[in-house]
């Protein structure tokens, strides 16, 4: 059981940057989003990660790499659309 | 050094949105954050909560329950700034 709500939970805090990947993509506008909170959220990714690799657990690995990817991905179309605002 | 590593990567997560809610009420407007993103935040954060009760595991209680709380005033302030837009 335990397991199970474990990997439920992961799963959902990794997809959970997703929907604000697609918006930033789709609006080509990247004002609304704070990147402190991105550059904060990648270090505690990246900490997970270690964190999954001193434990070799796999899952707590993957899901974190999973959302570093995401939000390294945001970080970069957040730098290409940064002088893209409403006014455009 | 796993403990801490795992304390480091869980509070670096738990305060991960905190800038971004700082933003929301600072510039009183959401309109490019994604409430699909919190939304699915708060479901996987519950769910870590959930997790971490059946564990016992009271880091991974408590910084769950603090990001929940940063999360669900994040989506208060998103709905009181729903219509203020950069028009305004």
């Amino acid at each position: 059981m335990e397991q199970i709500v474990g990997i439920v939970a992961a799963v959902l805090t990794a997809i959970a940057m997703l929907p604000q990947l697609i918006k930033v993509i789709k609006e080509k506008k990247a004002q609304g989003v704070s990147f402190g909170m991105v550059l904060v959220l990648i270090a505690g990714l990246a900490t997970w990660v270690w964190y999954g690799i001193l434990k070799e657990d796999y899952p707590i690995i993957f899901t974190n790499i999973f959302s570093l990817l995401v939000n390294i991905t945001l970080c970069i179309f957040g730098y290409i659309y940064r002088n893209n605002s409403d006014e455009a």
